[in-house]
């Protein structure tokens, strides 16, 4: 009612973001810089090298690739020139397509790692995001054995970095190692392997219905026999140390190429990943995980932390026999992961691992008085080239004022000059933190800020 | 033919991407990933934070906040829950709705950076991408030109740092600067400023019609007197030396407040960034940029490579009034620039300074012997845990390939050991190069690497 016929009341749009889309705001933006970084080095010190593709792509690329469900999630739609379009809900159907279409430029064995978001119109209520960043490495080209113990051992290397605020190995955690050719094996080996799904069916109601009504389950669904089915549930929940679990795995798979294989590769990534230098105790034999997945038909991994096993595998992947089959007739074999950056934060968030600070330097300079400007500059200059970050507060406030924006943001280091400091040639340097502060010559202050 | 009716045979769908949008390929992306490392790094040296924003955004913040032009580009569409959404053709408009939603958390001064691909559906016969990706930093709450400062200094390091093979210091560009606040200033001295339309519009002729029928345009368009006509052209084309430039414009806008303070301020600059150690030459004042820009209304930057004028400015920006005055009553006012990375990438292609690389490590170790595999892994360990990347050829192909494929992908250094360099404690290191190779004991082999 305020507003004059001259003067029409400007209508604000109202600043929302749609529902399961997130705004990062520098608290939790800056240890996701710092993550996604330690990752690339992870990936880049094995020699995976970086690819990007288009958010966008052809839908006929990405429909009819993953499940029925990720077909409905998809954001789908008609592009001003009327071409069906959507956005990728993964990176794989993309990679998959990039290497049908540069096979003959990229070659193979190729490794690559690819850092973006992806999109699904999930369900929100569960807590999920609709935009989410996914970590993706891949070898492909190669059914060796070699790429399945480096895929373990990237791992190992980036779980070990995830810590934000520190650089010492993290050690809470575990990989947790299957191949889909034990089971296959074992199901080969009793000559069922066309039976699988009811099997794999009744083998997953285990842990709700105990072993008889299993064993009943397969009998009456899959006409297996007693000894049938109780030679699946022996490979199933074969338990121990990874040493017991292979042997009793070999005995159990006795005869059976295929399965033999599958434990064979498994030593050898546990005697690999010793000789390179990783703890033992961090990999761990588990013939329960990943059973449902039947894209993948070697080695798979999970990765739990040891403090939160709810919240579940944080990094998981597996060897696949044919990446790009819809796009090329060339087989693709190859053995990659992903890690699930979102999950992994949700994780540190709730072990109070995330670091409370929005700022991205350690030194603070006040700014107290505006004919120094110039001083300022060079004097932040100075540090910079030292590679020591700096701000400098932009206007004349208060240096109480000054001092707590820098300090509420998360700075150390408070340095702070007037025309006094300027003649004697000294700046103050006040600790932010215990509140001490004493005035230091410039020439010694790189050495008095790295002493702090 | 050959497809019996038993086996049909598969249709492949064409691997293909959109038009206007790229796969991007190791080789080019590796370079991209080193550049765009080194721009956050610039930023975080002065204390800007990174955020991160949804590509999708509700429809109504997007459209009317750019041109008509960005509303027709705009990639839009109904999600599955009937809402109308778009996809961001920018970072500044979802900067403006992320600060006006967050003001609370992020206060003032409140700096930022935002590195992130936008879209549009531009005409792609000019070479354009419809995808493409933006790294914005911006200071905003604040109208002191100490952030103005900051912007330039900032520019200036980042193109400093744009040869991806080099860490020496690139010089061969130049920031130029100007005020929205000169030419403004003129206008409000000669009592035109509501004339400014067709008094611009008259000048932007200049180049092609000369001096005198501009002079008859302001007349007669505009209603100006001869000697305002002169003045305006007079401001509009000070040359010379940033000294002459700025004498030269202080006595023509004698008298306004308003552009004496944009030449005080082009001034300050001028001083602040000598002082912080960057060369003189580095800036260049021109009145001529970015007249037409009507977003700005104080500082402009734009930057041009010197060998490449036409390719257009490659880092630009300026001071604003009021950022996010769609979504919020408080007034936010700010300077920022964004580094157009595509842009340059296309003058850094055509300078042939991108690096014909497709690796991210330069040793090799060649797979020789499979029952080495856990020494070979050994190795490599020892090597990464010195900070030394290093690729692990997955199969035992002859010699003379793997090491193609190591010399194709532009390693540098090949590893050989087979079991007879094991008993003797060495390795065989040669160098791809020069072809060169030598026994190394296992102990020296980081120093004769680094050697080399």
């Amino acid at each position: 009612m305020g507003a004059t016929e001259n003067q029409p009341k400007k209508k604000l749009i109202e600043p929302r973001t749609l529902k399961g889309f997130r705004d990062f705001l520098p608290e939790m933006m800056i240890p996701r810089e710092t993550l996604i970084e330690r990752v690339k080095k992870v990936y880049r010190s094995y020699g995976f090298c970086p690819i990007d593709t288009p958010v966008l792509e052809y839908l006929d690329i990405l429909m009819g690739k993953g499940s029925d469900e990720t077909d409905k999630q998809l954001y789908k739609f008609k592009d001003s020139g009327g071409r069906d379009v959507g956005m990728r809900f993964d990176l794989t159907v993309p990679f998959a397509r990039f290497s049908a279409q540069h096979l003959a430029e990229i070659g193979t064995p190729f490794k690559r790692y690819h850092l973006a978001k992806v999109w699904r119109g999930e369900n929100t209520q569960a807590g999920r995001y609709r935009e989410f960043m996914q970590c993706d490495f891949d070898t492909i080209g190669t059914t060796s054995v070699t790429s399945d113990i480096e895929t373990a051992l990237i791992i190992n290397d980036i779980l070990e970095r995830i810590n934000p605020t520190s650089t010492e190995t993290f050690t809470k955690f575990k990989v947790h190692l299957n191949s889909r050719k034990i089971l296959t094996g074992a199901l080969v080996k009793i000559g069922l392997e066309e039976k699988a799904t009811p099997i794999l069916r009744a083998l997953d109601k285990l842990a709700k219905i105990g072993v008889d009504a299993v064993v009943e389950e397969m009998k009456s669904a899959a006409g297996a026999a007693e000894e049938q089915a109780k030679l699946i549930l022996e490979v199933a929940s074969a338990k121990g140390s990874n040493e017991e679990i292979l042997q009793r795995l070999e005995q159990l798979l006795q005869g059976n190429e295929l399965g033999q294989q599958g434990v064979a590769e498994l030593r050898q990534i546990l005697e690999a990943t010793k000789a390179a230098g990783v703890p033992e105790e961090r990999f761990m034999l588990d013939v329960s995980i990943a059973r449902g997945l039947d894209y993948y038909t070697g080695t798979i991994y999970e990765t739990f932390l040891d403090e939160l096993p709810q919240l579940g595998s944080v990094c998981s992947g597996g060897r696949y026999d044919n990446l790009a089959e819809l796009y090329t007739k060339q087989t693709l074999p190859g053995v990659g992961a992903s890690l699930g950056l979102d999950r992994l934060f949700a994780g540190l968030e709730e072990l109070n691992m995330l670091p409370k600070l929005s700022t991205t330097v350690d030194v603070f300079i006040a700014f107290f008085d505006k004919s120094l400007t110039s001083q300022y500059f060079a004097l932040a200059a100075r540090l910079r080239n030292e590679g020591i970050g700096v701000e400098l507060y932009p206007e004349p406030k208060k240096l109480g004022q000054q001092l707590k924006y820098a300090d509420r943001k998360g700075m150390k280091i408070a340095l702070v000059m007037g025309q006094d400091e300027v003649e004697k040639g000294v700046v103050t340097l006040k600790d932010l933190r215990s509140g001490n502060q004493q005035e230091v010559e410039f020439d010694n202050l790189v050495s008095a800020i790295r002493a702090l």
